[in-house]
């Protein structure tokens, strides 16, 4: 049977396809985003990850076991710890320092979503905390995969082609496993009307991430 | 001196007047808005309304004194038993009915401005809830207030002028005096680091207004 | 089949007996309640009303839908358009004026019940929050019934008649029966290991409403 | 000058001593604290640590900086990681296995502090959050200090020894230090009226603590 991820997904096809098939996307597999769009992407990508990491530990607020606060406080962790160092060194190969990262005005679409997943996860509880998370988790894992192993993804001269692989990394995939497994676990016997909850938020988070990729391309619009 | 309102506006005046200035805003003042933008906007406004009822709900649980859950109860009850049912006779006149208002997606630009309220309110405190709400509140007060003082408003003829009326009539401009009041009184004392996080709630809060109409015109953009 | 409210109870009878036939509910009975005792019970019942208010204005902010935003504001209202008052001209029945009421120190046992129903409606949702308010609101009704039906309560002379009919009051058991039936209608098709989480909560609800009893004729004890 | 915490405890002098100075942290000092008083202490404090480390969750999602979360981060890690594995042991030399903690039930004191912390937490700003801790906090520091250095504090065959000299330690002394210099920072440039909020949260939370000690010396008085 298929699992809560995929069902989700299934309940909003098109905006799925939408968000993992977005011109941004196509851009990065093929080499051909403009660079300054990736840029603008990149440093919002920056206080975006700030306020996931918020997001993780108000699932440590939320938790209602001793396991789900370990689980938040590694999603914690690992963005604090780990991701916000390599996203600045990331980000110096982009010719972005510190700099630009301090006091930068947040994009409305950062607000938008960043917004939403908080508001989502304390208005609700744990598991739509993780459902309205879920598009930016296992979507970028899934985009990331798919790309690599995709023969027309071009590799050589592909000023993506980093980003891509970081993504279709094992240590990504196997995170992404991991939380859709999480989440299956915590939706484990919810009914169908609490399941058309979920299915709403997700739709409404994966639109909000169409948002994040156009705000990129949009950037170099004008 | 400057009040509370006066000097947060004063320190983003560029963002209020593209806010209070705006495209969609000049189209209501000279009746040239095509009438799809304004009537996606009034449809989106119906689900805005919704959340602003939660955001009076949030500032009860967020209130310090008595006094301050009472307003909060009026707040609520000005939208759910009073605005709501204006609100969707309104619809009506501009041939939107109760059915394409139920089950309406949200447009991205709408859930930007309302989760942000909603996790500002959340994160911060009653005074913060209340800043994030102001441009809304207040903006549209002074907004109905300049068009209909205006000579070069258009009257004749202008579907849009029972809308300036209505935010330019006794009833909202005093609930505008007051919440300004109301504001200033919670901001009693506040120093100049409290200042600058307003501000900054302020300003974001102002950009995503400018979003929503700008929502409005994208609607008939295509 | 059994209701909601009704497996709740079963689910930890000793401590819902313990609850709703407490020593300081026997006094009520049989009027020998220690009048200081009944006293302190009272002041305390004025703050946390207030806070109560504020578990009715989270239940707005939790709101899934425009009714349930709607009960949230009868709650607040309810609370502090009506309660409120009638329980100060009650206190001053009683020799308590406003101004025994005015910066109170709240009791251990008030602020345990109050600010467990807040945060346990804040981590989970809108019915996690009407379970643990289920213990005041239900049980008072419980109670206000029985009593005023068993013949073994003493009508003449007893000075807590009053407040038996009052519980026991048409009024009351149809807010009562409402309650009941909403509760019963937000938990509509939850499995097995939800109704162990709210069976938990209620539990808790329902020893801290004991301690809330306990705290009336604790200070007669010394 | 005083720092922040001198002066909340100077403002509620009296409390802080009956808190300090309780009949339970006397007999911790002279080891004549029945055992029993002493394990139920232990297992309610396994329940109250799983709480408190939700409450440095609660933080991370308040911050306002990347130093805010990063704080909150070691807060949670230092319960998770450390203090609970420690507190396993230590309960184990007192014949606590885990399955005594396991759905062990919550003692309505311990309910009491630990939603207050984290009601008041979340109601107000992480300023707030810290002042709701800092009994707790910096107040076992401060008696652990002080027991440690009183030459009447038994030493030989004192079972309680090593309790006292753990929160005497350098790691805890330190951490406390930090703590207190990072509420005084938090507190920066706040007036007479905020600070005295800060003074009545200060005030509940340590008589919330006294019921906690007292929680342990009713344990064994049936």
């Amino acid at each position: 049977m298929a699992d809560l991820f995929d069902r989700l997904k299934a309940e909003c096809a098109a905006d799925w396809h939408a968000y993992t098939d977005h011109a941004f996307v196509r851009g990065l597999a093929d080499g051909s985003l403009p660079e300054a769009a990736f840029r603008h992407y990149l440093t919002q990508d920056y206080l975006f990850l700030i306020h996931f990491a918020r997001a993780f530990a108000l699932a440590g607020y939320k938790a209602k076991t001793l396991d789900d606060i370990k689980r938040a406080k590694e999603g914690i962790s690992a963005i604090v710890d780990v991701e916000l160092s390599l996203h600045l060194s990331y980000c110096e190969k982009w010719g972005i320092g510190p700099a630009d990262l301090t006091d930068l005005p947040e994009a409305v679409e950062n607000m938008a979503y960043t917004r939403y997943v908080l508001e989502r996860g304390m208005a609700g509880d744990l598991l739509d905390l993780h459902i309205a998370l879920a598009p930016c988790m296992l979507g970028y894992g899934e985009i990331g995969k798919r790309l690599a192993a995709d023969p027309a993804t071009r590799r050589v001269g592909n000023p993506y082609l980093e980003w891509i692989e970081m993504y279709a990394g094992e240590e990504c995939q196997n995170a992404c496993a991991e939380e859709r497994e999480y989440i299956a676990s915590l939706a484990d016997g919810i009914g169908e009307a609490r399941f058309n909850e979920l299915s709403r938020c997700f739709r409404d988070a994966t639109r909000l991430e169409i948002g994040f990729w156009q705000m990129g391309l949009d950037a170099v619009r004008t």
